[in-house]
């Protein structure tokens, strides 16, 4: 083989699965935006057969020998390429292991189990969707078990969403955010409460698709290239390459807040899909390196940014011109309190930031118990409703509001949760660096995101999946990560607040 | 090879050649309703790649080898398989001769090129659009060439829409309806215009939305099955199979009837696709056999029974109950008359039934020119000018209104007009024979399409294609087609609304 046409073949071939991911993309995403109610299996046996066809070019006799051969020459390769070939062949070493039976039947699986999910919460009937739950978690116990039988299952599947994480990692994180948050929630409890009237009123859906447009364009995002549609569970997807990226949200009539700040943290998203370098387009560069660092970003625009008085300062006059009827009666600054009012509730994606990373911990603790057979998905409900109880003090009145609330287990991301604390506090430490070079304050007060998203992008955004993500943090820190940045802003920001 | 294997291979293909169109289809269909503005490269880079893996899918060996086998063997098959490996082989021939790299420009090409012609419309500007038109053209007569090549090959591409016809035959059928027609519209002139304001006034979308699904459910379509969109230029497509089904249509805020009608002509189409029987799902002969026997079912539903006295007798309390303030002042008899309005006019879509084969007629004779180097596309829109003064007496005010209005060509569709006349005429003779079984009148005056479906669905829609349009008709009618039927039709309608 020869180098030169061995480097081409690379970039070939990685456009070749770029396509493919378009074409089964586009089939996943029209199911979760628009298309009939009943017509999951017809999306099952396409996608079945094109990830079988998947399946064949990344495990082919051709990629792997290219692949080899890539390899044992890296010392001529760019680094770019160098990077490329280690995750391809990670990637290749992993499928070899999974039998293609069992892959294309785990495709099928997500796909039919995705509208089961949705229906189950919309009536909550737990039990119509438990068999394929059961299915999905041995399915990802099984593919550990294929993959790195020598490794703890749950412990693969963290380091799959976040290279470098385990339980023992994961145990010492949230032992020490919990150390700090409990005592926080108990001051904040002995205070008067925020008064967040202000959120409830008559907000229709049209009227906030406007905001929705509105809030993408104050971020900076472009909307000749990022869309905007509705699901059942907000989300952000890329199809084909991250010139053509998608968020969704969820519109509730009575309350503008939830779409809101899903817009800004699904946008978070797409910012750092979208800010990737032109020239990774199509190639397994292109796009975020890893889980905890995509939350980082959504988290860091949700909350750093977007419950911060600056922003809702500068949103104000928006919110009052879309919605004079219901807020015109207060100020910027009642909004401001009411986003960020402290109080143990049911639903993750709405709780505030100080009991945020509560709910992280209920899925982790319930995915580990899973994951070592100690709890059984049977069970599931009643474990769910008692760690809220012992974690949030809540009592969960049904599983539509329970259990069944998020999309990641039906759509088979098991060890996906602990990522979205983690990013949390990655955030919290890039922001703290970058106030050493931005005026964050000020860029938020006028409105002005440019300086925000350039330091993001210079740092983070434009390398892609070139770096691992600690790569990335040692770069972006210059020093180790902790939580103390993260503790530090919960105090501050609620210390102030709530006058404690 | 072994014969009982072969026919399970023969499955197979079609399966994944199902399953390739289902990913194709959903990235177009995205495009052309959800995605944002800048997109269109992005997703000709990824349909450029997939239609290349179709095509070797199509064109390979092991198809070749396995399609000639069944060939060879076609005695032993079934009629349903002999009639796949037909279809294949066809499709085949014609693949194998068109160079491969030139296929797959092509499908890049049009991609962009209905990109380009939505913002050409948009902003009446043709010249942008032209080098797209230039090049979709040669690349139809070059590929007619390649396939056919003793062919004229306008003749090629009219017999690729609807197998049977040609020139000869279309000059015919035209100059039929024109001998007829002319006189009809001279009279009409002369009598007092039909009343039309009760269909100018305020229509919200979400309103006219509520009426399209209600047609939907009112047509019997299955909404479980098929589902509805909004698109610049109304279409329907099916996606994987016909067990999902997409129609799309375009709302006027200041016009009602226009989404109406087109919900009615594109459900018309979707009634015919998903009555497919469902064995032949994921197979070539899943769907409508050719475009004029579709166009036969969107017409006749759109006209023959959207625009009878019955069905707007039937669905005048729901249009009053959602227009109120519009349409309470008139009677259904006002609607029914102003809907039947004859009176030439600019948009092919939105003309009657009386001079809409004057509008096809004009792009017969446009294609049929270019096709022959008689007419450069650089003078279109001179001579669509030209023509629509000729035979339809009237002014083009622009090109947005003239030669840019249609979607066809942009999507590479050169010879498909003439099958939407030849279509509406075998739905006028397919209702003369429905009603020798059929009380028509009674179903729609009670709104029960079941009987009217009933009929199509067993002479037509569980066939798929099965059958050629030839032996459809050939069923169906017992005799010859003709155009009296049609003529008969208009002449007797517009004879009683006129008082001719």
């Amino acid at each position: 083989m020869e180098l030169t046409q061995a480097r081409n073949d690379l970039i070939e071939l990685q456009q070749r699965i770029a396509a493919y991911a378009h074409g089964m993309g586009s089939i996943i995403y029209d199911g979760e935006t628009t298309a009939p109610k009943g017509t999951a299996a017809n999306r099952a046996q396409s996608l079945g057969i094109l990830s079988e066809e998947m399946y064949k070019i990344t495990t082919g006799e051709e990629t792997v020998s290219l692949l080899e051969f890539l390899d044992e020459n890296k010392e001529e390769l760019s680094d770019k390429e160098r990077r490329m070939v280690y995750l391809m062949l990670k990637d290749l070493r992993r499928m070899q292991k999974i039998p293609m039976e069992e892959y294309v039947e785990y495709q099928k699986l997500i796909v039919e189990a995705q509208a089961v999910w949705e229906k189950a919460k919309h009536e909550n009937d737990f039990e119509s969707f438990r068999p394929y739950l059961e299915k999905i978690f041995d399915a990802n116990k099984r593919a550990a078990g294929y993959c790195e039988p020598e490794k703890d299952p749950y412990d693969y599947w963290l380091n799959e969403y976040e290279e470098g994480i385990d339980m023992k990692f994961c145990d010492e994180f949230f032992g020490n955010l919990r150390e700090h948050i409990v005592p926080l929630l108990k001051k904040i409890a002995e205070k008067p409460q925020v008064d967040d009237s202000c959120l409830v009123g008559d907000f229709p859906d049209y009227k906030q698709e406007e905001l929705a447009l509105y809030l993408m364009k104050v971020m900076g995002l472009d909307l000749e290239h990022v869309g905007l549609s509705t699901t059942e569970h907000p989300f952000t997807t890329s199809l084909g390459s991250h010139f053509d990226e998608r968020i969704t949200t969820h519109y509730k009539r009575d309350n503008f807040a939830s779409s809101l700040f899903s817009v800004v943290h699904e946008g978070g998203h797409a910012l750092y899909d979208t800010g990737s370098a032109d020239d990774l387009a199509y190639t397994v560069l292109d796009g975020g390196v890893s889980m905890g660092i995509h939350e980082s970003q959504s988290r860091f625009y949700e909350n750093l940014i977007g419950r911060s008085r600056g922003f809702v300062n500068y949103i104000y006059p928006k919110l009052v011109e879309l919605f004079p009827d219901a807020l015109s009666h207060y100020t910027a600054e009642d909004i401001y309190k009411a986003v960020n009012k402290v109080e143990p509730s049911l639903i993750r994606t709405e709780a505030d930031e100080a009991t945020y990373c509560l709910h992280v911990m209920v899925r982790y603790e319930l995915e580990k118990a899973i994951m070592h057979g100690e709890l059984e998905v049977k069970d599931l409900p009643e474990a769910w409703n008692r760690l809220y109880k012992e974690y949030l003090g809540v009592d969960v009145p049904n599983d539509t509001k329970g259990v069944l609330q998020d999309s990641h287990w039906s759509s088979g991301s098991i060890g996906y949760f602990p990522s979205y604390a983690l990013g949390t506090a990655y955030g919290a430490q890039f922001m703290k660096k970058m106030r050493e070079r931005v005026d964050v304050e000020e860029c938020l007060l006028k409105g002005d995101f440019a300086p925000i998203n350039d330091w993001n992008r210079e740092h983070i955004w434009k390398h892609g999946s070139l770096y691992t993500p600690k790569e990335i943090l040692d770069k972006v820190l210059e020093g180790p990560f902790s939580t103390d940045a993260y503790v530090e802003y919960l105090e501050g920001k609620f210390g102030e607040i709530y006058e404690l």
